[in-house]
């Protein structure tokens, strides 16, 4: 494979080949810009992108000499436009914020351009990464008739559709996951708070995290270790034989479609013809409240972070978040507290469980990404797992009846991260090579 | 008093003179800044401050018809160097980010701007609000030899010196309060969360809280206002006669020194001698584990939110700062998990103590500021109160044995803000008119 082809890559593969001295970081990124010329007419996954200043960051990092390199030096990374980058304007996909240039990079950023990543633009993103209703000039790259899921839009569709190798995105609710399910990548929500959120705009200080995207678990690893993430033990995760996963199927599984109830199906037959045990475990009851718990927080902190936009341009607010400031779900701050000391308590329940398991696979979402581009898809899969501040990988292979990607979910302890990235790579070997979904470009 | 003592103006004083058109937002600006001329030479609260600028919004404010202007219109605030302004820079006393100027206004700014408040500049910092060491050039205003407090060091001082009305700080241990004491002004912690934290640069998530400065509650009030916070039930307070309070010694008790002492017993006294009642409470034993968890989550969780700067400048971040990093303390993320999740549990609790009284009574400070102006003082009686997120008001009004001003501190269950400033506006009343300090010019 020469440069021409090197989109196909992954960033693993791609930086290997870079620090071989067989491929240049501007051969890299042309190859990508190409790519991204063929197809993003076709899929709109970026709110802003400078090609001329894209080529002059690869020019200066080929630049570098070998011995100065950082380790992610020349990984193009694509940056959801909720998350401030000083070189590249930040909107929210909000008109108030139209062409907004604040001169200040996210930690996750400055970590990130530290370890010498390319910054390729940045993506799409539902309102504030708040709205239920998604960029509608952002579609599907495996059916552009069909939702990429949301919030992170442009940075599922971006990595499902080989115009960047990772990117960064945020969950809220399912804003991770869910679009890591419907293009057909891997995504983690990490643990709440093991990723620093300083400059990715509040939507929900104890539901925001930074998510990351990538074809392989290899690359999510890369990120991480530039992020810092670290368990406090070593994973002693050894393979798939002799493991033990717990399958939740909680108490929203009555909304699964059929692509989901096959894909766990298939999943769980999976893992079983591998060696591993797969228990079905119901949560105690009291983890029913999460959703409508979820749901509390979500509306009773939006009334506090979006009351500035509130002020000062109503109008320019979708009805939504207006929604949240204005309290038509008629949620106070009693029903707010009760939410959070309620959820709170239920952590290290789950930390308990989640503990006696390899992981828990668990749905990613109800089903393929629906039609429609409004409609960003149903979070219901993942709200609870948000609440709770555990990590979540979405690991794909499976598909729905209309051929569209379907992944499922593996959950972990909080600050497991690692733990778990280790073991999702192993499942996603079996899954994507035994799912049922084919990778195609 | 004309517009030459304008200066001696509370901001509620301030700004009904200028509605009624008794004074101009120019004059009384230019009041403050020969204040400032005169004092900030031996105070030194500014971080950064243009004269320029301040005279073009209060020539700016002065033009806006009576019909259009906000409820804060042309109130002059002090913005503590963390939080960012997109009008002047914002540099967290850090050598790092020395001139940095991002172009972006904090949640807290953009409402504040909105209802119509002018910027006086920015006010010295410890380290990112975080480093125990103070901005050594800035001095107590009742005594140059002595610390103002920390880490809203300016901010304590330019309001205790009468060079703003008003000013915005910040509290992650007793960053707030202990200011406000030293100082002698109320300042309040409001309940976490309640005000958007958005472009606070994070020390710790879940400790971080903006908070207020100023010479009397109405002003508080009227930043509160502004901020948008609200109970959920109006308070039933009447009056000092008939009310019940419950002093809260706290395990950190034997660390008082001589003027906490005399303090509190004076407040008791006041309190009872207007026919209040005052129950001594001993907290149960389990929260006497919160100054050690308030200390593992400040670590742990400074080691995600420092790690940009560890990795980017570690040689310009103080050592305290590089060993939450570097987990000299030894924390790991189960401690910090721990804490977490002790903290959490504790939470309605404290509600529900705090809520059978009227307001908790308890110390503010160990005792008045510490000579040497490097430590800004232990914040023993500060952090638990932090960590369980409930408000907190500072009633000055006491002194110490050289005289300094010494407060106390009100405290209500989370989300009771309003309900505590009502408290604290006639709990003041009768600590400054009896407790023994008198502010001085």
């Amino acid at each position: 494979m020469g440069s021409d082809d090197a989109y196909l890559l992954t960033a693993s593969e791609a930086l290997a080949k870079i620090r071989a001295g067989g491929m240049t970081v501007e051969g890299y990124v042309r190859s990508l810009l190409r790519r991204i010329d063929v197809r993003d007419v076709d899929v709109g996954a970026w709110a802003y992108i400078d090609k001329d200043y894209i080529l002059q960051q690869a020019r200066a990092l080929d630049k570098v000499p070998m011995s100065k390199r950082g380790p992610l030096h020349g990984m193009p990374i694509a940056i959801k436009d909720v998350i401030y980058t000083k070189d590249m304007p930040t909107a929210h996909n909000s008109p108030i914020y139209k062409d907004d240039f604040p001169k200040l990079d996210a930690a996750s950023v400055i970590l990130l351009r530290h370890a010498g990543a390319l910054f390729l633009g940045k993506t799409t993103t539902a309102e504030f990464a708040a709205s239920y209703t998604g960029p509608a000039s952002t579609r599907n790259p495996h059916n552009p008739a069909r939702t990429p899921g949301g919030s992170s839009s442009g940075s599922g569709a971006a990595v499902g559709d080989f115009q960047a190798p990772v990117a960064l995105g945020t969950q809220t609710g399912g804003s991770t996951i869910r679009p890591g399910s419907f293009n057909g990548v891997y995504s983690i929500k990490p643990t709440w708070n093991a990723v620093s959120r300083e400059g990715l705009k509040i939507s929900s200080l104890m539901l925001d995290t930074i998510g990351i995207f990538a074809r392989g678990v290899d690359d999510l690893d890369l990120v991480a270790d530039a992020f810092g993430l670290q368990d406090d033990e070593a994973s002693g995760f050894t393979g798939i034989k002799g493991a033990r996963f717990a399958l939740c199927k909680t108490v929203v599984w009555p909304m699964a479609g059929e692509g989901t109830r096959h894909a766990i199906a298939r999943a769980v037959d999976i893992l079983r013809a591998h060696g591993a045990e797969v228990e079905e475990v119901d949560l105690p009851r009291e983890f029913d409240d999460l959703p409508r718990w979820h749901n509390m927080v979500l509306q009773t902190e939006g009334e506090t972070f979006f009351l500035p936009e509130h002020r000062v341009a109503k109008e320019k607010l979708s009805p939504q978040l207006v929604g949240y400031v204005d309290r038509k779900a008629g949620y106070d701050r009693r029903a707010q507290l009760k939410a959070l000391d309620g959820i709170a308590a239920l952590r290290p329940k789950i930390d308990d469980i989640a503990g006696r398991y390899t992981a828990i696979l668990t749905p990613s979402v109800i089903d393929e990404a629906p039609e429609g581009l409004e409609f960003t898809g149903d979070s219901a899969f993942c709200v609870s797992w948000s609440a709770l501040h555990t990590p979540v990988v979405n690991v794909p292979g499976f598909q729905g009846h209309t051929g569209m990607p379907i992944g499922v979910s593996l959950v972990a302890p909080r600050y497991r991260d690692r733990h778990l990235l280790k073991v999702a790579k192993e499942v996603g070997k079996l899954f994507e090579a035994e799912g049922g979904w084919k990778r195609s470009v």
